[in-house]
């Protein structure tokens, strides 16, 4: 099972990712990625299902119309571990492909 | 434009959906779907996007695992309209294709 980061570990984490930050009053990490409609919020959605699965790991996400928001966190763990991070990485090189950095 | 129904019309519209029910307030109708995993959860949503995408009018939806909550208004309209029905019907249908009543 993954470990849960320390404190130091997941602010140096996020600190690295682009456009992620830490959620208020829980051990998760957040981003908000906004695109040009429902067409391309989905498409990077179906891309990183695809991922999230063959992982095994899910993020939480909502999506009204072109913005999808993402919180991620590994529930087994009660916190943020590498999984989270690789995730949110991918995600960000999956929305990069749409031109949202 | 779709018209936004009255308040005696949308009572009825969302008696007559399983699963379905108004949103406290706001002029809205939402059903949580559950699924047996996120392969259903995922693929209910993406036979749902295309459906939407054809009708240009989508959900607010989040997905956590194997569940999604939706919640449907016609933001132009500012309430339900018929378009909001016609696309819970939708979701019940493809729903009940994965087991799901």
């Amino acid at each position: 099972m993954a470990e849960r980061l320390s404190e130091d570990a997941r602010k140096a984490a996020v600190k690295a990712l682009s456009g992620w930050s830490e959620v208020a009053g829980r051990e998760a990490i957040a981003r908000v990625f906004t695109f040009r409609d429902f067409n391309e919020a989905f498409g990077f959605m179906a891309r990183v299902a695809l991922v999230a699965e063959k992982n095994d790991h899910h993020p939480e996400w909502r999506n009204v119309y072109k913005t999808v928001e993402v919180v991620l966190a590994t529930h087994d763990a009660g916190g943020v571990t590498e999984r989270d991070i690789r995730l949110a990485e991918a995600m960000n090189a999956i929305a990069r492909q749409f031109g949202v950095a």
